[in-house]
């Protein structure tokens, strides 16, 4: 019932975007970690606004100040608390949407769900800064799954319409993605990424927004993890990834495009590469059957369009009764696809770190 | 760790494709319902295969037992469990398989999983057989659901590229649902389903298979269920859609179509329809920030071709460790959208049916 | 919310006293493992009623029908379903107690917490027949635990004040443990039996019960077991052990001892006995700080007694609101306390085996 | 798998004795509960060390600074987190220990679960100061507990074998529950604490410490809460119960005592009162079949000796592999009950109010 996810690695997240601090809990998670605060510092830097004219130009120091679970360098297997205060807010930006909740938001919703009690100053406890405490988590996840040959990475596979080159299906490089991990803005074809800023500007100048889609994959992991029937790899991962605000869709390997294909094609078929058991194509993403089978695991998210716009909107004011046009005013991004990536890395890494504690146990 | 899912209303599913029986045990159901077994029935046989030409021609009797949970008519409160005997395996037609796991089927990553003790015969508890007790206890879900003033239908969207007409996004009438559930096939355009059948027709020739989408829909819905961050309602579901066997993508209303839209356009306004608060569009799906806004719940799921083919495909026999010819006997659907369409449901009532008993209590 | 327990290995206990059948769904159990039917009938015949004079004469045959989860002899690591089929019910001798909620029973908060809808024959799903699926499932993780080198026993530490000789708590031998099995009555001093036998033919004779205690113990088990702060191995046994029908206490170690230790003679010192960390005492009962230790694993739970007794009580008839003699005929037990301790055992091998399996993952 | 608790309130505690800081983050409480401030550093108040001689006189602020969840003065319905920084370690006194795990400690244990990788000092995350988050945890809960006509209250029953008056099992006052809260030592006879107080210097001048009993209860629950069979009010409890340092028994009603009963002085007879169905006696401590019945809940837990005394214990030191001699220094309490009380009060609300608002949803 909310905030809390996990089996045996469990994240705890808390916070509102204008409260004293944000932050997130990680119950379960092994002991004897190294914490390299480099490795997470970039995770949060990848996610974090301000950093080039797009993206929001409120600047967050976003520290994550470890208040325990690592002790001497390293995780104790105790859970690890990491508390972002909240130091640069400007509440009025966002007081007159009481009123009109703003379309595509949760504004509304949350009045629902919480009669009118939850802490409405930008957006509260659903605002995407809730997202950074995530992305502290799954850097420290990211961190385990390092030692056991797991390395997560994504890049933006569209934005605007305007497609990436994707990944490989059958082999990725732990280079390719530590170097996405690197780039200001993770794609894989230089010109792609010339042509989807430029349809972000337009978006921006036109005081609209644009949505996009990401690919992440993680490679390295095992064969034989995962249950069925109703605890399938995808099925865990979705339970999480949807979290990510303004994800909509996920589906894994060739996913929607399956409804064109035929069986003969769809099929992956078997073949022994020295000792490893591998497929031919991939378009099953890594799982059969709900459990994985060794291919590198795939799969993709399309983020709606922000849906915080400056232009004018005609929406309902709750205490008039009457449509009436919005503005919405304050700092926006009118793309939040490359600021997502990092995000949607995160849930994937957090959930692959529960599925893979599950079967190793303690050890 | 498997087989069980849920928060207040857990559902347990068990059982072989050959084995002595399956079912299901739903603990946690409100006391009180009545129980409609024609209601039930109806949903078993939209699922049973072979009541069409293109369906498997293995016959199952599929009734479902009841074991307990049920006491004068109706629901007790306590554990609902149903069992179904398997009466009727041909368990040769799959011995040849295990050298071979079949592309796109669990029997590799079974094996892996379960270190070779799963059962073999006909995907043992990887069938699609176990999909029965699931539309049982969907259906049982549909019936409380029903009183609390919810419908779940669904259509097929597509198979082999061929679309139906999908549901008008904003206003869904209750009797475009139930008309759907007594159709052989639930499509909203007659036309298309000519054009569908034709399709499968032409697959099943070419001893090959074809997938497809299904829409998904459910009205009635108060506004406020579901929770952020960690659980919200497209992420509860999906994380059941999965296990849907075949399923490879979960959307929830203009799903990846948002990649090609503007925010301008992507965004929902609200408006007072009398007392209600409702949206002019429904691109969201009738969820926002992971809870429901009191419009339709609308999603999709993709079916992968069904991956049995009667077509040679060339795969390892992991005895000799080559690549060898595989020819795959027995019964199977060319086209199993058709019949996953009462999964999807079930698997949407199961999972609304939780998170309502969540926000209502044991009342 | 009910039935369903566990983290890793998930039981779902289902069936009503007089309903078409009960049983248990073991979700998440080691694939592998030989399925001793011997050592579970003999597990089940040590709970069953009917074995000698002082215990209900009602005959059971209890036997279970393994549905699923088994396969060549072997668990398959999908979910074991074994439902016993009920057969020689009397619904009449219980009809009259719907109007006289029985004192000490669940009538009462039945009707509260299922708004009169449950089934009220023989106790329905409160009924202590439910726990013979416990003691299968108890029986089927005591399996798993043998390959672990863990063996779970018990003793009738005391019935209506007459004590048995208790654990040596720091040595105990599986070959004792087994002896205990293996007994009519599971007690360590034949001369305490004797007494016992004595004082619960006086109960029965005075038409009343009479209640005990059972002393549990788990040896083999690891040290390293078990997690602070929230999820104790005293938390998790208990939050089972509770479940027992009567069991209204629950220590371990010393227990209520402790109120009346000072620190010096409490405290169990450590040495090292060969390569293992050992304690002098085990005062503990082999738990420090939630987690084992790996000295003997040892508790007692308090076993009230048997709430159904002929002798006429004085209650509240809700049709009259009137207190009015009640007299309970049927079948009842003076003592539950010596068949009570198979399912002490099978709630504590279950708690046992989860959290064990939770230590070593799907290995 | 360790300081995450709850079905749907969830609390997960965080911290060590000696890191940056210690709190909670509670998920799924409802929205609009008014925010007593006065009343929740009351409650840490009666936990924190270094109020009386007995005590240790290691001084805590303990304040509880919200992060998030609180809004306007009230909850917002979203996760609470409270942070409690660390100021006043004295590490030194606590690093000796690291060669010789104190007696009746986790510091052994601590050690083979987390292989070593726990912070030592000061007993880490095993520290007693972890109480303090769970202390707040159950002042938020008591606040939302008392909107819903409940009350949770207890006193010392007993210390080193000196009892207390035990509560009116069938009938408790509010303002004495109150008034026992605002004591200093919560006892309802005022010369049994002079006695106990006396034991403890006793036990003080002897370098030792004693045990003993705390007694609680919960007046106001309706009836019908809890759930059979694997769920029940005691269950779950005893779950949360068992997390408090030093607690080694649990017994509900006459507990441990109903094993000197007779069945026909053991039950409870119904009667009315007015609308209301109450039992003659309540040695069910307010609980039947796992349901409760209306009656006031009652509870007793044992709390063993501190172990950690001054006095020469002789223990094994790991680096030599011999038992040698050990003197704990630092400052200790020479007896715990009396802090423990709010620490048993606090899990009991936990529990509660979880059950209560599975019961009653959302709302």
């Amino acid at each position: 019932m909310g905030s809390t996810w996990g089996n045996t690695i469990k994240i705890s997240v808390f916070g509102e975007s204008h409260g004293a601090g944000i932050g997130v809990v990680i119950d379960g998670f092994p002991p004897g970690i190294g914490y390299d605060e480099a490795f997470v510092l970039r995770e949060m830097e990848r996610r974090a606004p301000g950093r080039n004219k797009q993206s929001t130009q409120r600047k967050e120091a976003d520290l994550p100040v470890i208040q325990s679970g690592i002790y001497g360098g390293k995780t104790t297997g105790t859970p690890i608390c990491a508390l972002i205060s909240n130091t640069n807010q400007r509440s009025g930006d966002y007081a007159a949407l009481a009123a009109q909740p703003r379309p595509g938001h949760a504004d509304y919703t949350g009045m629902v769900r919480y009669q009118s009690c939850n802490d409405p100053r930008g957006g509260g406890h659903f605002s995407g800064r809730l997202t950074a405490p995530l992305v502290f988590a799954g850097a420290i996840c990211k961190l385990w799954l390092h030692t056991q040959g797991v390395t997560v990475g994504s890049h933006i596979q569209s934005i605007a319409q305007i497609q990436d080159m994707p990944f490989d299906e059958v082999c990725i490089d732990p280079a390719q993605l530590e170097a996405l991990r690197q780039a200001d803005y993770p794609v894989n074809n230089p010109r792609a990424l010339d042509a989807m800023l430029a349809a972000i500007e337009d978006a921006h100048m036109a005081q609209d927004s644009v949505g996009g889609v990401i690919e992440c994959a993680a490679i390295g992991l095992p064969a034989g993890i995962g249950s069925p029937m109703l605890d399938t790899v995808e099925g865990r991962l979705s339970s999480l990834l949807f979290s990510v605000p303004a994800v909509k869709g996920v589906e894994f390997g060739a996913g929607f495009a399956f409804a064109a294909l035929r069986g003969s094609h769809a099929n992956d078929c078997f073949y022994l590469d020295g000792d490893m058991v591998k497929t031919e194509t991939n378009n099953n993403g890594g799982v059969n059957g709900g459990i994985t089978n060794g291919m590198p695991l795939l799969f993709r998210v399309c983020i709606k369009p922000t849906p915080s716009i400056s232009s004018v909107q005609h929406t309902l004011n709750i205490e008039t009764g009457k449509v009436e046009p919005l503005s919405i005013h304050g700092r926006h991004d009118p793309c939040i696809v490359t600021r997502a990536a990092p995000v949607v890395e995160a849930a994937c890494a957090i959930a692959l770190a529960d599925l893979l504690r599950e079967a190793k146990g303690y050890a």
